[in-house]
């Protein structure tokens, strides 16, 4: 059976991968009478007396609310909230099996922002987090940015800011060998969606000063008239030798290529008019923006991909379940940028200086020092 | 320690009393492919092309959510959202535990009727049915009506029908000893809120023809003229004999008094005015309308509460976990008058005939037959 049968037999098999456990029994009287009426009004006073102690009494404090519109799923698209599901059962999955983090997965039926903001809101008091997933952009950014104001509890968009965490990890320890600065490097992002704007954003955030964007329409500066939000901010903090083109212009005497388009978007030729000891990160899913090994032959050095059949895997695991399992432990209300680059440099030094290669720049997503490293 | 000391402790020791359970394991890069990312691809597509399947390949099916504004909470009132926590987490545990149903509580951040249904209509996909609890009536009447309309799950208020389903069966038993039948009986209620009014449907729609309701202005007949709403609506199809005053007036003659209200609301002079055979549901919680070893002094035949430690407890946890299990077990798209009917009768016969006494018209909570029973 090819994979996609099998986990199809999978799914149906079990109905789902997630269901409800019980912390408490309830096998007598007495013990109903405790976990439910009448002696679940005691909690339930303290917790109106003073909110916080809903923190102490109700599993709030370690549960996330994995949110989705179903508007860019995977790489299938806007496909809706009952198709998406599949995936928010597997991330609720994932944050129970890596960081030991309960939660639910919440389809909304509407991809309206202002009406996705206000469900978040009126749900938020059953949660201690919320985990934005498979939103498109530039929706997206609004959403995140008016939930992280409007919420007393830690927001994250994943398809942002994990993809950028864990890119920007292998990115370090990638530096290390090659031995670049952040601040000398020219790096080139093909694709302004979720995750190309929020891995600039951080690279700015860590003194990375030349760093230029694409977008479908080609190389994103001020001069452009068809730009509106995000991708106007973004033209305003990035393309410093006011580039113009397509990648081409853009990727040649670049040290580092990071796509987050489609497959097949960077040629040989690009990539040796790179600098030496050029770095190329493939993220497109399922397919890369090249070939790891078709870059290689192209002169590049170090190539990292979403898959897991190469070498250097990008895998968002290693990012989210550490940084919420940390937020939850000091009870963070905010996921800030400092926590998102402490995120980055715990999972780069998961990997000792001296067992850094070239194929080694990213731990695996199964390595367990990574989550409680992730969370300190 | 006593009982709320007990409460507290335990509701502290683990921090709440439910938590998210893998159904699959994802220990392996090709376990982690199937669960997640690229396999999950494989039941997203087929539910994307026929919405249905996302009962074959996700917990949706058998997942509830308990939903709550906090306006009504047990006898504590408006406690607001994460005060009711506690009960929300509890009420899915006995879902768990009574009828291996999934769930999520959710607590909302706002009392506003629109708001309301509108924020249940948005997370309806990630669940197979919406169990209301504790939303103050008259609110809880149209959130209830117009969520049934307009969403194709279950949606069930468990403080209106739980109850009635619940009392309703042990008023059956009742009337096997004493050998009545319903369209003879003269019935007084009291108390009009979300169960009182429940109750009052229930037993019209069982052909009890003389029900009679009180709020606290008194008996409600359609000559007031400060009736609204759903007590309007009650008025016209109660109080046949056009009965005025209050709950003496009322309750003279009655075969069947049931409180749905405060305590020691009943005296024992009303009770002994009350037809020979009489029955009292004092459901009042934590205190009865009238303590049933008075009752009985005062010449009532049959009592229940809502106490575990008087007989004939009248408790929700012998309704909703069945109700909500056939449901889910046949895909039914609405809860009718009907199957509550039907699950009060299930409820009922659980106790064979020549079981019945006086002190045991109600199973007990712990009676595993009963789930089984009221969900067939």
């Amino acid at each position: 059976m090819d994979l996609y049968t099998r986990a199809l037999e999978l799914h149906a098999r079990f109905r789902g991968k997630i269901r409800t456990e019980a912390k408490v029994t309830v096998d007598s009287t007495d013990a109903l009478s405790l976990a439910y009426s009448p002696g679940v009004a005691a909690p339930c006073r303290s917790i109106a007396e003073n909110r916080e102690e809903v923190y102490r009494y109700t599993n709030k404090g370690n549960s996330v609310a994995v949110v989705t519109d179903g508007s860019a799923v995977l790489g299938l698209g806007n496909i809706g909230a009952e198709a998406s599901l599949p995936v928010m059962e597997g991330k609720v999955l994932l944050f129970h099996e890596f960081a030991d983090i309960d939660g639910y997965p919440i389809c909304l039926d509407t991809q309206d922002t202002e009406a996705i903001v206000s469900h978040v809101k009126a749900i938020a008091p059953s949660f201690g987090g919320i985990n934005l997933e498979d939103i498109s952009a530039p929706r997206c950014f609004e959403i995140e940015e008016r939930l992280r104001q409007e919420l007393d509890i830690p927001v994250f968009h994943d398809d942002q800011h994990g993809t950028a965490v864990v890119m920007f990890a292998g990115l370090l320890n990638g530096l290390k060998i090659v031995r670049k600065s952040l601040p000398q490097l020219r790096v080139t992002i093909l694709g302004a969606g979720a995750a190309g704007v929020a891995i600039a954003k951080l690279l700015k955030a860590a003194d990375c000063e030349d760093v230029t964007l694409l977008d479908r329409q080609g190389i994103i500066g001020e001069y452009r008239d068809d730009l509106n939000g995000s991708k106007l901010e973004i033209a305003r903090m990035t393309n410093p030798r006011r580039l113009r083109g397509g990648l081409a212009e853009a990727v040649s005497g670049s040290d580092v290529f990071i796509g987050v388009s489609a497959a097949n978007q960077l040629t040989p030729e690009m990539v040796a008019s790179m600098h030496a000891d050029s770095m190329v990160f493939a993220l497109a899913n399922p397919e890369p923006e090249i070939h790891p090994e078709e870059a290689k032959r192209a002169g590049c050095r170090i190539t990292a991909t979403g898959r897991s059949d190469f070498s250097n895997q990008v895998n968002n695991v290693l990012g989210f379940p550490g940084i919420f399992r940390g937020a939850f432990d000091v009870r963070a209300s905010d996921i800030t940028h400092g926590m998102k680059l402490a995120a980055a440099e715990a999972i780069a030094s998961i990997i000792p200086e001296d067992e850094l290669r070239d194929d080694y720049i990213i731990p695996l997503p199964f390595d367990r020092r990574v989550v409680p490293a992730v969370a300190a």
